[in-house]
C-alpha cells in the first residue's frame, strides 16, 4: 500500500495476495469462507461515492472481475459483494464466495461466529490458486 | 418493472419509490433502518458480473449517487452497499443508512431481529423525502 496506510485491523485479519491496478487484494484469515478484500490505495476515503468517478469505476471493475474469478474457482452458489465499513473506516470491499451448506448460509458472514484461521498449508494453497487465476484477468482500466 | 418480473419476496418486503434509468428503486419495509433496494430491470441476472459492462457501470453509478443522497438525507455515519442474494436470486443491491446507535450497529442489518413495518404516515413521509432528493440527482449514464 504505497499511497494509503493499511488499517491495523485489516492488516491483522487478512493476508496480502496481490496488488491490482487500484486495490490491494487480501484474503481474510477465515477458512470457513473464501473471502477476499479489495482495498483501494487511496487515503482517507470511507465511502465508495467519495472516490472520484474513475476510481469508483475501477473499484467495481476489479471487484466484479475478482468476483467472477472467485465464483469459478470455488464453484460457489453466490458471490456476496459489499462495502460495509461499520467497524473499519478505511474503504474496503468484501467479495465472499458462498455455498448453500456453508457455516452462515443464508445469513451474512459478518459477525457470524468465530473465524477459523487458515493453517499454513491451506493458506499457501489458497494463495497459489488465487494468483494463478488472477494471472488470466484483465483488470486494466 | 417492464423488462423483468419483480421477485415476489422483494415485492412483499418493500415499496416502490421510483424508476431510475436502469433500476427500480424500492424502500424496504423496515423502519429501523433507512434501507433502499436497487433492482435492475434485466431478467435472469443474479450476479453483478453477469450484467454487461454498460449496465454494470450504470448500476454502480445509480447505487453510488443514491447512497450519497441517502447519507446526506439521513445524516448517517456510514452507508452499507451490498449485493448478497443468498435468499432472493434476482439481482438487487442494498443501500442502507447506518448510525452508531441503530438497532444492529456495528453488525449487518440482514437477518437481524424482526423488521418493524412503516406506518402509513412514516411511509408517506419517507417516500416524499426520497423523491424530493432524487429530483436533484444526475442518474443518466
Amino acid at each position: 500500500m504505497s499511497s494509503a496506510r493499511l488499517d491495523a485491523r485489516l492488516a491483522q485479519d487478512s493476508y496480502p495476495v496481490a496488488e491490482l491496478p487500484l486495490c490491494q487484494l487480501r484474503l481474510m484469515d477465515d477458512a470457513r469462507f473464501p473471502w477476499l478484500l479489495l482495498i483501494p490505495r487511496r487515503p482517507d476515503v470511507s465511502e465508495v461515492f467519495d472516490l472520484d468517478e474513475a476510481d469508483r469505476r475501477q473499484l467495481w471493475h476489479e471487484a466484479s472481475e475478482v468476483g467472477r474469478m472467485l465464483k469459478a474457482l470455488t464453484q460457489a452458489d453466490k458471490i456476496n459483494v459489499a462495502n460495509l465499513g461499520n467497524v473499519v473506516a478505511q474503504l474496503h470491499v468484501h467479495v465472499v464466495a458462498r455455498v448453500r451448506d456453508d457455516d452462515a448460509w443464508p445469513g451474512p458472514v459478518w459477525g457470524h461466529g468465530q473465524a477459523r484461521p487458515y493453517d499454513l498449508n491451506e493458506l499457501a494453497g489458497m494463495r497459489d490458486h488465487l494468483l494463478a487465476q488472477l494471472d488470466g484477468l484483465n483488470l486494466q482500466p
